[in-house]
């Protein structure tokens, strides 16, 4: 049995309690500055608010205050944080960690850099946000997971990366359980990139849902045409930072998931039929969208990558497309002749 | 101008006929003997039953008998039959045209060799189906498209392959319009592998539909985890034949089309509800089922394939369920573990 210490009670983190607890961990929830009613509320009667459900058994609720206690004797800890909150995360609680203590990270989201690579998150600490010089084991997770869903012990399957087999072995053996499937892979840029990815290009699929409305038409044509593109843009980008193509097999599938529900089908949708991006950010005023910082970093690297002759952004119609309606206010007007 | 003849009046040969109109051309609509009323209908007042629609202005009907005729000084032959009309296709109408005739099938299915070659239709003809020694050019086309959208001219992207470039782009001018999107591949086994496997694991992502349904539960985890097995299936299965990565996207964006309609879907569902075969067939009856043919002999192809040591069916672990189902009786008992 070992203790492990999930930061961030959001739908995510929270959901990580339920394959941790069934595995007989004793399990510590902790909340951002952001979660302090939602961990009051844990600690009155155990019920989850957000999840709208009680939490398993051994786990217990912890204010961020009282996160050196929480992070004590941990064997695992868990960054459940969004991608808007790895700064805060990396100064809070990455700064207080031994070296050795293995980290988990479900944050989606890539950092550009100024030759126009793509980082993903689990990189980006240990190469920017840690004090210099220091180094740690950070894996990470992504796939196709609605958290409600893995809440209520559904089957599930995702991917665990990270450079070192000895602890995605050891990762995976403590919170794989008969219905979350975890595999494991060494391909670190090819996952984070393509499950990053993905948050875009659901806005982009998501378009011709808002398109169709508008119209008074169907949609499974231009849909599923905007799905093949968006599939094959994210494989170019992997591959362009030397993923594999299996990684972006989880991404596909996790798209499949996205484009039904949630924030970034919601942003397509409005954007599709018309809307600015400004009124949608009006019409849902707090909606944290990871796909507009996805959407904006990704078009800038590829963008400086075809100036530097190390990428053909002509090849990415779809992003550039998204990335001129986002940051340039322009009009959807879906570059069909230019798929393939 | 061309003059075009698409021998077959069923919802997808039918469609072809808005496209090709919209190119000005001259069609010929040729019923199949199951099609008789439906071009009764269509020589007495352009209305096309099945499609519930007229068809576009020069676009003529004709019954079989008048083959002869309809095949005259045509210049595209267009192979609108069902799988299960192949064989009556080489018969009736591959027979007559001259061999300088080009053909494009629309037809989606597999053959198994017996030493478990999967061979496609177009290939098929050109192997067993025409007389010896004969050899046509064959080209055919897949993608995701919901016949009733093309005629309705939304945006629709499809691959076009065959092994002659100059045929493959004469065959796209004839048929590209501002929304039917045709991208050329000479990736023929590619193409054609992967888009008739998809009516095989669009029924694989439909049982959690149905099981869901029995269970009461929520469904997008298990069904993207089955979505996410299907894509990398197919990606094994067209590798294994030398077939590309790019032509599974056409696969994959029809897959998505697939599970949201059509008979597939219904089969898959009524099976994860925990239907039997029979009673599902008994239930619709007269329902072509293009799946259960490709399923079977696809799966005796890997079997066969896995005894000479030339490719590893565990490698396929949704398939081989599939074909337990559908041909050994088994109850659906997702292979989760297997699955990766």
């Amino acid at each position: 049995m070992s203790i492990i210490t999930i930061v961030g009670a959001g739908m995510m983190g929270s959901a990580m309690c339920f394959p941790a607890s069934d595995n007989g961990h004793q399990i510590r929830l902790v909340g951002t500055p952001y979660d302090r009613e939602v961990i009051q509320r844990i600690q009155q009667d155990n019920f989850h608010p957000r999840l709208g459900m009680p939490l398993p058994p051994n786990v217990t609720a912890w204010q961020y205050e009282d996160m050196d206690e929480a992070l004590k004797d941990c064997n695992l800890l868990i960054a459940g944080v969004a991608s808007f909150g790895v700064d805060w995360f990396a100064e809070n609680v990455l700064s207080r960690i031994p070296d050795d203590l293995k980290v988990l990270s479900i944050t989606k989201g890539l950092e550009d850099e100024p030759d126009g690579s793509l980082v993903p998150i689990s990189v980006a600490y240990n190469r920017y946000k840690l004090a210099p010089g220091r180094k740690l084991s950070i894996c990470s997770i992504g796939g196709p997971c609605i958290s409600m869903e893995l809440c209520k012990r559904l089957h599930t399957s995702v991917a665990l990366c990270g450079d070192d087999s000895d602890v995605l072995h050891w990762i995976k053996s403590q919170l794989i359980t008969t219905y979350y499937h975890i595999q494991p892979t060494r391909d670190v840029v090819g996952i984070e990139c393509a499950v990053a990815m993905k948050n875009a290009y659901a806005v982009g699929v998501s378009l011709a849902i808002g398109l169709a409305q508008r119209n008074g038409e169907e949609l499974s044509n231009p849909q599923a045409a905007l799905f093949g593109q968006s599939v094959r843009e994210m494989l170019r980008l992997v591959h362009l930072f030397g993923g594999q193509t299996e990684s972006v097999i989880y991404a596909t599938s996790d798209l499949y998931v996205t484009i039904n529900s949630g924030r970034n089908r919601k942003l397509g949708e409005a954007l599709g039929q018309g809307m600015t991006l400004q009124q949608v950010l009006d019409k849902y005023p707090g909606m944290t969208l990871e796909s507009i910082p996805i959407i904006t970093k990704a078009a800038r690297a590829l963008r400086k990558r075809h100036e530097l002759g190390t990428a053909n952004f002509n090849k990415f119609p779809l992003l550039r497309h998204l990335d001129e309606i986002i940051n340039q206010g322009a009009e959807v007007r879906i570059p069909w002749n230019e798929f393939g």
